[in-house]
Formats: structure tokens, C-alpha cells, sequence
């Protein structure tokens, strides 16, 4: 019998009890113990609950208990997250978490804790849901160097724009369909500005590169600034918008960055619809691998976690290798990135043809019948640098969009 | 220092040199300590090779040097590769192997014997080549039941269909040019003929179902016989033939088929071209994942293999547990499963209309210009039973494809 302790008992919480109920005997089998959910910690109470019996209001009944060997971190945010977790592996209790705030702030002291102790820190469902592709990372594509990751990876912006190409919506009308359908919070701005998937390609690059990605320093931009009118240019280019977060090793240096992008029909990310998520990871070896499923959800996320507690459980006294040292990776900023770039114009293509063909010398041109009052030109491959100085001579810009 | 031995220094074999030789420095630092090549077997010599200094003709060099901890086997075929896997096994070395024959017939004997000993028998490279997608099932979706799994396992066969389909090339052409290219072997009826993709689906389905899949029960059909006009018709209807690897849980019931099917272009595998693989599963709880990448070639095997032994490393005196007893699964037969198929006929559509009318009632006719002697039609859901009885009564059938 393994005892474990759930904090948190919100939808994923409540999702972790829920899949360890029902899959319990083959849980079991794998984990080469019974797994038996001693406490679930929450200030809230549960009358006639499940947990009832279980329910502790106070952290250091769990704290106290050596009997507990897992503890499963599913609150989200940084505190008291933090201290719960600092504290359970400080006492030789291993931890698997869905937070990836906690992760990308703190991921690098808590496994080295973990190391030290001989015990885990595994956080498989902080990125992707139930995709695999941490433990993939740090256990299956070891004999390789990562060159690159491309990925979409929050399932709310994909699903606003998938909204917006598929019905024609605006932003604000595909938000608040998200909102509703629950696929959104209340306060949208982690997942709109793309701080969600910033923290999530921290967290990734820190993995495949071995060295701590700050999320604070990866250039971040969100897809609030998309316009359906975008998208309808977007789609007469062949392409679709995705907000990609993506960090790549190149001649020395690492570059990081989240932003939407045009990725055209060729692509394999093009047809990642919905609230699916998706990652590609380039390997000098191996090239191109990519995992693809639900990015959220109450059950999927739960999976996530219990398959760390599975893991965590056959490996109670042993501490699985996590290749993301304390120490900080550099990251070269992207002003000397080069691509083309879409961009959104108001007036007529006839007045600003020549100063456009001055600034970005083959320029293509192109209208689409939903902005009679406007257009769009498509520049060569040219660095964000000379992107942003050329942009300056021009009047009338309204938006530009980068090519994948 | 953990020694290793490589059996066999074919292309896969002369990968794992290369591919620990390259990558020793962070390949040590994540195996937690230095991987050294102490033998490598193979019957032939290699004047001026780097393996020179370490190349052994005789097995039993290896499996009599206790300093030996892990056995690489990369031979192939199930002779001598078996003997050789169970010494190494027996004499408590752990090993890592490529060799998907070796694994669909006796793997839950050799696991069973890894198990006993507190040893390791891995096999990721088996199926998918560089693509995680074994360690994954076994480590990685442990929380959920497991419902289906579909995918494109072969790379000769996916290159012959992406080929016929991009050029028009019949199935000879473009089985030469894959020869050529040395994506196919010269004698190529593992592949074309689906052994070696029900060889895969068979390790799948037994990691995933926990019970062995006994791959010689797998109803097996190639893409020998799928011409250049079936193409044709299958582009009419807006699909790509795919061939595909699949089994199921439904009610109760395990089902497993290979067969050539007609993949719609809304279905995530009809994209996967060329010789990439991609493997769906779907899970009760987390719904679809996909797993996508090169399935062969002969440095993203070897980083496959390479991960095993980084594992192997991590895990010299303890178990990884694998779901996969030695207790056999019982497969239903596929003549009750339920789909629609595409029928191609010689003749005129109109001479014929009635008989297929009374056959396949609401049977859609349709024509290619490449195929002005003949025509197709496609049936509504019908049992393979049903089908295989009412197509008795059509004179002038050239093949059929199932829908996927």
C-alpha cells in the first residue's frame, strides 16, 4: 500500500480521485502497489462526498504523516503551492504537480531537493494535458540533441482561432463562446497573452537543453491583437494563425519565443484544431518526432498526474534523472530572426505600391473582398530588425503576422 | 563506467556506435555514468573500422565477461538473436533490441525472465523507429484504459502509397524506386504484404491490453494488390489509401486487422506521408493521442535503441515493470465488424446497376477518367460477413478497399 495526499480538490483534483477510483486495479498492477488516497487537503468541505472521510483542512497533518509518500500538487499558482511542495520533498515526500507556474518558476530548486533526497519531482501535466511529452523528453530521446521545439500549446487561443477561421467570428465574440463553453477563465489574459504557453516552452527548453529557461525573458505575444479580417487574409495565403511557442539551438546560440504565426497547409501544426495541442521536436538524429492530443481537461490532466504518482510509486527511493540544471541557459534575443512577414494595411495598394516596393524590395501584394478598404503585402525573408525599421517609413500599418 | 555490448554491426548496429560516440557526454550525464562499447559481435571483420579494437566473433567472449551489463541486440531475425537475448537475460545482463520479429514471439517469455532476474528487457526501436511511442504506453498513459490503437507502423509501405498517389506510378514502380532508395529490401514481402506492421500492432496491443497478442492471429492483408486506378478513384473521393495497423476493445471484445484502407482527408493519418509513421491511441479517459515521427532509418533507430541502454543504465539492478503477460489475449474474428468499402468493377455502371443495387442497396456508382473500361462503387455500412456473402452475386469484381 502506497499512501498518497491530493491538494487541491478543484477539477483536477477532483479528476486525480476520480481516475485512481476507477482505474484502481490496473493502477495498482503497474505501480506494483496499491495506491490509497489517504488525504485530500482543501479549505472547502464536501459534505456527502467522496473525500469526506479523507478531507483535512490543515497542510501539516499531511506534512506530519510519514506514512504519506506521494503528495500530488493540483491547487495551481505559485503559493501556497510552493511552500506545500518545498516542505513535502524537504520531508521525503515525492511530488507530481499539474502547476506549471510552480514548474517554471521553481522547477530547477525543487529537482535538485528531489535529487538530493533520492525521491521525485514530476510534473508530466504541466505541459500538454495528457500528451506525453515530458517524460518522452526526459527518458525517450536521451541519445539525441535537441535542435528545436514548435508547438501549440494552449488548447484556449487554439480554440478562439479555430473559432474565428472556421465561423468567421472576431476575437471577442470566439472569447466569450470559450468562456462559456468553460475552455477559457473568467480573467482570460495568461491564456490570450500568452503567458500560459510562455511558461510551457520554458519549461520544455529547459528540459531538452539541460540548462533553466526564465520564462520572463522569452519574448511573448499574445493573439488579443487578431482580427478576423487577419484571418481572411491568412486563409486567401493558404494559412492558418496559431499562437506557437517554439525555442531552437542554432550555431551556439538558443532563442525562445511565443507568438502567432502563419503556418501554411503543408505544415503538420496547420491541422491542430480546437482545444488540441500538439509538439514538434527536431533531434540531430532522429528529426522530426511530434506529439499530438488533448491539451486540457479535467480527466485527461488527471491521467497526467496519476501516471507520475504511478511512476513516482516505482521509484520511491530512487530519483529518475530530470536533465534541467539550476544553472540559466542565455537566450540570444530575436531581432536578428529572419522571415517574412504579413502585414495589414488601410487605403488602397495603388497609393503606397512604390513606398512598400522602396521598404520591402518584391513585395507581393494581395485583397481580399472582406477589407475593401484596406489590403495586405507579404514581405521577403528579412530579420525582425530591418522588419521593424522599414515598417516606420510606411503609413496606414494596422498589423503584421509572422510566417512560420 | 557501465560496458555494453553491441550484437551485430549492420546499419542499425554501426548507428549505435555512432550515435554513443557522439552524444557520450550528455548520453553519461543522463545514464548517470560513462557508456562504454566493451565488445561489439559480428561474424564479419572491419580493418580500420573504429569497432577494430573491440570486435569479437564468438557470443560466448561476451556472455562470460561479467563487467558486461547490458546486451544491445540489433541482429534481426529470430535466429540466433533469441539464443542470444535469453543467455544474456539468463546470465543477468540487461538488454535493449530493435528486432520487432524477435519481440512479437517471444517477448512476454524474455520480459518474464528480465522480471524474474530484477533485470531489463527494452524494445522501443522495435516499433516506430525513433518515434516514442513504447515507453510512452508503458510508462506514460498508466492511469487510463486503453481503447484503441491505429496507426501507420510501416515505412516501405507508406512511401509505395505516398508515391503512387503523388506520381501516378503503379505499385511495381514504385516498389523498385523504394528499393532503390534502399527503403525497401530487395526481397520486400515482409513489408508489402503487412507481416512486419502486424508484427508492430501485435507488441502494441499487448503493452496496451496487458496480455499477449499472438501476432500469427492478426488478420493481415498488404498493399501488393492495390493498383494505380484505385488511386484514381480513391482521390475522387477525397481519401488517401493508408495501410493500417489497428485493434480495439469494444464491449468486452479484442479486434486486430492490417489492411490497406481509404483514409478521409479530415483524419489526422491521411497527412502522415512518405516513410513517416504515426500512432493513435485513444484512451477512455484522455481520448486521442497521436505519436508521430521517422519509423525507420538508421540513426533515429539507433538513438531509440541508445535511450534503452540510458535507461537500462538508470534501472541495472531494478525492473521496469511491463504490462505484457504471458497469458494470451483472444482475438474475435474481423467478419462482424461494421464499415463501408469501395468496390472497383470491369464493365459499364449502367449494365451493372441493378445487380448492385439489389446487392448494396443506396451503393454510390461513381467513374475516373483513368479507368474508362470500369467504374467503382461504395457501399453503406455492412458487416465483412455481409459483404463477402453479397459480393458473390456480382460477376466482374477487380478489388475492394475497406473505409476506414
Amino acid at each position: 500500500m502506497t499512501d498518497i495526499a491530493v491538494l487541491g480538490y478543484g477539477t483536477v483534483g477532483s479528476g486525480v480521485v476520480e481516475v485512481i477510483d476507477k482505474n484502481s486495479k490496473s493502477i495498482g498492477m503497474k505501480a506494483g502497489d496499491e495506491i490509497r488516497i489517504k488525504y485530500v487537503l482543501d479549505l472547502r468541505d464536501f459534505p456527502g462526498d467522496r473525500v469526506e472521510s479523507v478531507l483535512v483542512h490543515d497542510f501539516d497533518v499531511i506534512l506530519s504523516d510519514p506514512s504519506v509518500r506521494i503528495v500530488v500538487e493540483v491547487m495551481g499558482g505559485v503559493e501556497p503551492a510552493y511552500t506545500f511542495v518545498k516542505k513535502s520533498l524537504l520531508a521525503g515526500k515525492s511530488v507530481c504537480t499539474s502547476n506549471k507556474e510552480l514548474v517554471a518558476k521553481h522547477g530547477p530548486e525543487l529537482i535538485s531537493i528531489a535529487r538530493k533526497k533520492g525521491i521525485n519531482f514530476l510534473f508530466e501535466a504541466s505541459v500538454g494535458g495528457a500528451i506525453p511529452v515530458i517524460r518522452p523528453i526526459n527518458s525517450s530521446l536521451t541519445a539525441d540533441a535537441i535542435l528545436q521545439i514548435k508547438g501549440i500549446l494552449n488548447g484556449t487561443t487554439n480554440y478562439i482561432l479555430t473559432q474565428m477561421a472556421d465561423e468567421g467570428w472576431e476575437f471577442d465574440k470566439a472569447l466569450e463562446t470559450a468562456q462559456k463553453l468553460g475552455y477559457a477563465e473568467r480573467d482570460p489574459e495568461a491564456d490570450i497573452e500568452g503567458y500560459d504557453a510562455c511558461r510551457k516552452i520554458a519549461i520544455l527548453s529547459s528540459l531538452a537543453y539541460g540548462r533553466n529557461v526564465d520564462f520572463e525573458k522569452i519574448y511573448t505575444e499574445g493573439i488579443s491583437k487578431i482580427t478576423a479580417t487577419d484571418i481572411c487574409y491568412a486563409k486567401k495565403l493558404g494559412c492558418a494563425v496559431k499562437l506557437l511557442a517554439s525555442s531552437e539551438y542554432d550555431d551556439g546560440k538558443y532563442y525562445a519565443m511565443v507568438a502567432p504565426f502563419l503556418v501554411r497547409s503543408t505544415h503538420p501544426l496547420y491541422s491542430v484544431n480546437g482545444v488540441y495541442n500538439a509538439i514538434f521536436v527536431n533531434g540531430e538524429s532522429i528529426g522530426d518526432v511530434m506529439f499530438y492530443g488533448s491539451g486540457a481537461g479535467k480527466l485527461p490532466t488527471a491521467c497526467a498526474v496519476v501516471a507520475d504518482v504511478v511512476d513516482a510509486a516505482k521509484h520511491l527511493d530512487k530519483h529518475i534523472y530530470t536533465f534541467w540544471s539550476e544553472e540559466d541557459l542565455e537566450l540570444t534575443g530575436i531581432e536578428n530572426a529572419t522571415r517574412s512577414f504579413f502585414v495589414r494595411m488601410s487605403g488602397k495598394p495603388e497609393e503606397q505600391k512604390d513606398r512598400i516596393e522602396a521598404a520591402f524590395a518584391g513585395a507581393q501584394m494581395l485583397t481580399v473582398d472582406e477589407d475593401p478598404d484596406g489590403f495586405g503585402f507579404v514581405t521577403g525573408p528579412v530579420t525582425e530588425k530591418e522588419f521593424n525599421e522599414r515598417l516606420k517609413d510606411l503609413t496606414g500599418v494596422k498589423g503584421r503576422i509572422r510566417f512560420e
